[in-house]
């Protein structure tokens, strides 16, 4: 692709109905058709499945950690290595979250200032102290396409106070971050913080527009809160984020939520649940979710979906993979891994499929049918 | 393949200077050129492994454990599913173990008589009584290439009064098995037993050979007796089995013993060590063996083994697998399993084009030289 397109985000397609859109963003490793879901990679790779594997679903972005490949194996290996592509061995694009959510949701004893956290590791203890410049080294030596702000990440519920406190550090940082990155091959992207307070989120919303990044991100979300706050901040940040940059909802991947998400102008998702609730014996499928460790699978010798073509359902019955869950095979959450994740990013392309056809309504409506009563 | 071949054993070549031999064995699911290594698919699954990646390997025969799939997932649901194959999604050949090593090793509260074993399942303590009819209608059931006598395992060291008691059992049980057995698709192999002891082995060598079975499999040797014994018994088994058939050495699967069987006239074998030290990061290199859990490895960015060609030498480095296995990931398992599985069935194939080139020898001594010192 020509220079000039890096990083740059084309609609392809609008829905007239809803804040649906179709589009391209470019990146060094290729161009990522939108919307897209993120398989999660955290520790440098896709729990459960091989490189060769995603590029066969059809991923063309994943996700790793910068909090985690800092502490293990350290970024000094990664950066040795020749970035995280090469030390993985997956040579399409990958994002990088900054770390905000991890040191604020795993770590223990943070003492956080306008400088930075100081946090111990949750693998053996040790201290240490991310600042926005590190956390820029960081992202920048592991090499990844899109790299996140470092943020503070709020839980649910929070005072205003407390989310605002956050919010304006999340603001300061993002200009921090943006100084301090300079890797011409590599995005920047800030992250809108502020909890379920539309008016700290506008806010935030214009300020980092103002920072001009190409990307933005929508963090704190998909933390305990109602569906409809969830909707309403959605919506919110539809109206004031710039139409030519992507926008990324962090953390949701529940089918319904991406859908709805995808109906208010949200381009990129993430989601451990599709890969974690699979290695836990639980399957998205077209008539929902599916507990394959049910005892009534026992002699159900069909597949997972039977709407589905992968891999998976193409070669395997309920009965077997039930079996492999309860005699506690490793093969039992690949197959679940591959096929759920099969299911989200067939999902997304389906999304994009049905605005560019005109028909996304249809497909919101049918989603909202098949998981609107369920939980993640 | 004409059914006159079914089950018959063509020899190819054989080494002047020992006792090695390249032949071919011809099954319902396809010819296994032989020597061969058999991965172990206890519970009708190769630990982390899944069946395209295992044809991928050229794996021709798996094995599959009569006594563990007999309790779970239950005999009728294997037959419901249409047999292993179907099961498991696996098209070429299977050899199943009856579970006499399994009843002897694992279960607890055996009562043992002519008649055969009553025990406790190891999964939940609910009675069985396994006679030799019982495990044909289970192997039938189950429906592999390849299934074995009932017999009953020694361990090691036993007096020489009972290890006759239970090679006289084994030769009865064995009559009784080749009475029961009906399928015409599957092979049924006799098991020598007798310890470490000549005479025994060698008299009940005579007594499974008058009944005539398609294939002789060697158990209760790899059980702790020195190799130096162990190599008299498949020395002395040399001579009395008859050539014309395929020889199996039950559970023996370290690089130097495979080629030392080979050498004494073996032509298949099965061990869960390459998939169980795999997982727990030990892998086979063409220098010995390597524990990728290292810490000197943390930066090595070389393969595995520099002179291997397989999947996870080509894509992935020491530094990277052992970063997955230090992070508990299932990857971790998966590479190292593939690569030790690609390790033995290649062993296993230049075994038989060295027997074919008239220079196993020279393999035979650098085996030696290469894992002589190691311990299991």
């Amino acid at each position: 692709m020509g220079r000039d397109k890096l990083f740059s985000y084309e609609i392809i397609a609008e829905c007239p109905h809803t804040g649906a859109r179709a589009g391209k963003f470019y990146t060094t490793h290729g161009v990522i058709e939108m919307p897209c879901f993120m398989p999660v990679g955290t520790q440098a790779t896709v729990k459960a499945m091989a490189p060769f594997e995603l590029e066969a679903l059809g991923a063309r972005i994943i996700l790793g950690n910068a909090y985690h490949l800092y502490l293990r194996p350290g970024v000094d290996v990664i950066e040795k290595a020749g970035g995280l592509h090469a030390f993985m061995g997956w040579d399409r694009a990958i994002l990088t979250d900054s770390g905000g959510f991890q040191v604020f949701s795993l770590a223990s004893l943070r003492r956080v200032s306008d400088e930075g956290v100081e946090f111990q590791s949750h693998l053996d203890g040790s201290k240490h102290f991310l600042t926005p410049a590190l956390v820029m080294a960081i992202e920048e030596a592991i090499g990844s396409d899109i790299a996140m702000c470092f943020d503070e990440c709020t839980t649910y519920p929070i005072t205003e106070e407390g989310a605002k406190e956050a919010t304006l550090r999340t603001i300061k940082w993002a200009g921090l971050c943006k100084k301090a990155h300079s890797r011409r091959d590599q995005a920047l992207f800030g992250i809108v913080q502020g909890s379920v307070f539309l008016s700290l989120r506008e806010y935030c919303c214009h300020a980092l527009v103002d920072m001009d990044f190409p990307g933005y991100a929508i963090g704190g979300l998909a933390v305990g809160e109602p569906k409809a706050l969830m909707h309403e901040v959605l919506e919110l940040l539809n109206k004031f984020l710039p139409k030519t940059k992507p926008r990324y909802l962090m953390g949701v991947g529940h089918p319904l939520d991406m859908v709805e998400g995808i109906a208010r102008g949200v381009d990129m998702f993430d989601c451990v649940l599709p890969t974690r609730n699979a290695r836990n014996g639980s399957v998205l499928t077209s008539m929902g979710k599916l507990n394959v460790r049910k005892k009534e699978l026992k002699e159900d010798f069909s597949p997972l979906d039977p709407n589905c073509s992968c891999y998976v359902c193409r070669n395997f019955s309920r009965a077997y993979i039930r079996h492999l869950h309860k005699a506690g095979e490793i093969l039992a959450s690949r197959l679940c891994t591959w096929h759920n994740l099969h299911f989200m990013l067939d999902l997304a392309r389906k999304a994009r499929r049905a605005i560019i056809d005109g028909t996304f309504p249809d497909l919101l409506e049918h989603c909202r049918e098949v998981f609107g009563d369920e939980a993640d």
